[in-house]
């Protein structure tokens, strides 16, 4: 058993089940982009965490035990995404970049924006002209250091 | 002469004569996100916004014909970025990319965010363990069509 | 259980049952082009639609539940096609990339042909030096927008 | 000097020249569609065909005579097109791919659209909607041989 | 099932029969070279022709089906073949594609030899300096179309 | 200077002139087939076939000498060729490799094609259906050997 | 049943069995490199070799029918191998390949050392500062062909 | 300037001379094997063999001062190298890479032959069947340490 | 069996029953990193390293020879690693591969650090800004041999 | 004018003068890790920095301005490093790349060694069997955010 199955094994259940991650979220207590990276296998559960996703997906001790443990993260099977939901965020990035980066060091100075200490929050945007989809990310700077 | 040219010439002069982007999108009267962007090569301008852009950088007739050409869109010289500050965001697309699909059909169907119909703002987050990037982007829902 | 599996189920079905795509999409109502990608699994079906679909082929519930999930979209097995049939459209693309793109960018600005808002039709095209295969693209244009 | 100069010195003299290929096509008395691929380098001119384009792009005698050879084929940079515009026809032969191939078999059996002899026309659609970008292609049908 | 695995039994079943591939061509009354390639997945068989293969490999009338649907062509598990004896064709691309194509425009002016409408025959050349293989390929002359 | 310069040189020239590698070919002695190889540098020359080389193109002493240089072979720009004309070539290898390799070791035994001691032609083909490239491949069979 | 699986039972049986290639090698009669290739799936076996064979490691039949099948050769996963052991062969040829190239042409004149009537030599070379690893690799000289 | 730049004169004088390595490593006292690799680029000299190098090639003091600089190693334009020559070396390692691990591990036990305290030396092997090319390389054991 | 299913078996069995690595190699008696590596089957254990871990993770005869066996090194299943804990040494490399180069020249002279005669220790370095991960690496230096 | 130009600019100076990164280091008063990197075209430096530099180096004042902007990091041609002292690097991660995640997750939890809020010292180890390298890395480590 790995970390892959459990992941296929929620992603089945949820399927049959007709549930949705908002409503996993609220049950766990966090936010719906963290607990469904997590359940995506991207995320590390704490004990807590797992049991409640355990116990609504019908997991075995073994299976929530995997949830526990720090995944190899990765969700794409190829390098650039060929799903077009997920491949505009990759033409975001080819576009805009350099963009980033420039606007970055002149706020910050040398440095990023971090990965991991990171949040983000997608939600509806209700728009006249047709609903947008709104992403805040918020990522911790750190500066390159000197020495 | 390409669009190439136009973008090098136009950085190297920016680092020359030491000014920032939010000054120079202030004077095309848009914001820096979209200024830089066309700056560095990824956005079509009108007449009047390459002029204000030619009278800044000293671009002759020729390289501000250029800065109104759509141009072939793509700022990274490679498929992952090597650059990290950059890489982060490429990042973020491996380990969340399964995790925006899934929220955004939750929340709207089969679909994506439109990388096109989009505008986004970068700025500092003031915060006591250190101040944070903060990106909103915004882009319209388009819903898959069924013929 | 998976995506992937019912598509290859249909797939199999298909073969053995001898039916052809035309008669398939009679039946769900929609036409040949989108009824056959939503049977190779690149398009999400409603109820009503994969009702229709299990009947024909003989799906489990837990089969047709899969077939109104959206799909990971992404149909090849390599990035350059090795099927010749598929391939042509590759090669259209090799050469007449930079000539889409400009007629599109002189009839209608910077934007693009989207392909979501996109709907397509296949057909013969009868000739007395051999018949022709007619396909008649039609996407919405999505302009980009300046911020 | 080869083709590819031959191709970036016409497209930097129409960016001077402010020029429609809509209106370099009629002069040379072909489509705009193929017009366009051969002044980008994606076709060969004949003699008279040739004349034209060097007069209206100021070529000299050798810079003609390279638009009358045979160029080797490929308008794009990478293997997937980055710029949007132009990914958006690979992203549709990554989705559409294989239902393309099953269309095309079950109305004519085994064998491929020709990319050879082929002609497509793009155009503009009015949509109350939102016009679209409309091409229609037609490429003669070829069986494979058994022997 | 799919076609590869039914490919998989007919080779698993040839090393253990001992049968050669021209005796099977003679029973199906077509050339070697068309049956092999039919039996190795990349070409369609008739009903008449998949009947003497389902026969000789022992095929069930469902693996016998698959032998009459198109297959996805494309023979090798790598861009560039590992095996030697397959990669000596690759190398002569590699070394004589340019003088292929300077010939055929030569001779034939801007076009291709067709893959499609296509025949080979491979023999053996008798040699004193040691025995020769003998390939005859002949593909119908596509010419470009200029409309 | 290297032999790129050369080759792109002879064939600047060869365009230029408007010359044909048949009747070059016949001023040096050998098939169109090696001659043309040789000068766009995939064969290396001896002195007299350099210097009639070298006298049809008014080639230097110096740039006379690099036909003499065994040249590191590889004529395409890319592992999957883009060029139509030359991809046909890379199609056949890909749909009949495994056969290719099949039906060598049916005749031979265990070994290879030489793509060294090696020798091709190819003609036109007369067809009333239309007209065909013909090429006759001749490599020796080399086995491998058991030591 | 393929040759891929007969290699993996071969190696599972030997890492079971706990012998020495060198004293298999010795059983069939041939140098240690051949068969120890020949096991590993990159060489075709007579009747008498593979008798052996599959008498040493238990083998059926049909698994000895497999290993008297030519195979597609090709032992590594990766393009460029990971294992260290392995990679200092393909580190020699990124380093030294020019150096091969230069030395074999300006003692033999244009052409390779064969691949295929080739043989080595792999054995351990005492040394007060370290005992080496010895390889003598002996392939003939084929000359390219003029023609 | 930099050590390619100094690389290439160096072959361009070669050819242009006439000179054999055998002979430049003669004068330079050292194998032709490490001589050769080094004015490719590929080895360090000292102050004394750069100066023999630069005596030989009328190089200027700052390009004799290149010489001397650690390169960065790798001469091949490709990761599979596309001539034909040093295409076999790779074969090799494809073919025999695991047979290379096996016999090696079992020789010396777990560790690798070193690439860097190695050297090789390739000659003529005169043989009534075609003279053949004899490299013998000798490479240091390195044996992985537990620790 | 392989030695891949023998370590996918170690490491759903140290999830199950909750160990640590730095309580295995105490076992062990060798070095956390040194273990670690070894289980997840980039290193070679003796009988008595292997008896140990075969008492832990309840391995059979046969999986704990397979921790005999010199393993096919390299742990990752991409080329650029995905998970960001392992991305951080490879950006490391791509941000200081030349100066690791340059210094390492300038200290030893042209040479590497071995990989293979090679040891580390990771450990906690407490930090009152935070504790950071220290890695210390010891490789000899293994000069390049002139001959 | 460019980044990578000064860069080159940089290094080749330093070969013509002969100089050494420690003594550049400390006229600059950092580190040679720090410096070395800076110079390499990886780091930022301050006007002081920078004047430093210009200094030794005979930089313009443009050239010097180079070195205060934020450089697009990533210093090696190839996404593997063909260089075998680089490539070391490259195979230590390859080989313990799951090590060093297993071993950094086991110590402070799920988290990543910041590449950015790093430093890093390399010196000589002296050892009777052969000085080392040694390298002590530091990174901070940063815990993944639950939200």
């Amino acid at each position: 058993m790995n970390r892959l199955e459990v992941t296929e094994k929620i992603i089945a259940a949820k399927v049959n089940q007709g549930l949705k991650w908002a409503d996993i979220a609220q049950k766990v207590g966090r936010s719906k982009e963290w607990v469904t990276a997590a359940c995506l296998g991207q995320m590390t559960m704490n004990e807590e965490q797992a049991s409640v996703i355990a116990d609504i997906f019908k997991l075995s001790e073994e299976e929530k035990k995997w949830l526990m443990v720090t995944p190899y993260r990765g969700s794409l099977p190829t390098t650039v995404p060929t799903d077009p939901t997920i491949y505009r965020f990759y033409e975001l990035i080819s576009v805009y970049g350099t963009t980033f980066k420039e606007l970055i060091h002149e706020e910050f100075g040398d440095g990023i924006m971090s990965a991991i200490d990171f949040k983000m929050d997608l939600k509806r945007e209700n728009d006249p002209n047709g609903d947008r989809v709104n992403i805040v990310m918020s990522g911790k700077f750190l500066p390159y250091k000197v020495y």
